[in-house]
């Protein structure tokens, strides 16, 4: 089973480098881009015979407590089977 | 319209970052992850007007011209209404 978290800074935080990444687009002329936000994105292997509802709980966990900064950052995450 | 584009290093590169998170999760003793893989992620918030397959082939653009370095990395994206 994969885990695929997406850690992203929180909409009150400034993102710079995302904003730098918009600014590059516009003055390369590439059109249609209106913002730019940027994050990491975390692919988990997982150790067959997981079972689901424990996968769910320990990526949860892991996404809380490892890979998101709580004071600036918030995650999403999705298993795939 | 927003794109989110995930932005991976090919399967064959040594992703040294990922194999980090996975060594400091296996050493805080959180169960049932056997590998780790690092990216990025851009989410594009899109002008509006813009056509579904305009913006589909503006973004496949920018993902392949600016947000991947094609030697080492590869990308995926998808548009959300």
């Amino acid at each position: 089973m994969k885990a695929h978290v997406y850690v992203t800074l929180k909409r009150t935080v400034l993102d710079a480098q995302g904003q730098t990444v918009a600014d590059a687009l516009r003055r390369m002329e590439y059109r249609g881009v209106a913002d730019v936000r940027q994050g990491k994105y975390f692919l988990l292997t997982l150790e067959d015979g997981l079972e689901q509802n424990a996968a769910q709980a320990e990526v949860e966990r892991i996404a809380r407590e490892v890979l998101t900064n709580p004071v600036i950052e918030e995650f999403t995450f999705r298993l795939e089977a």
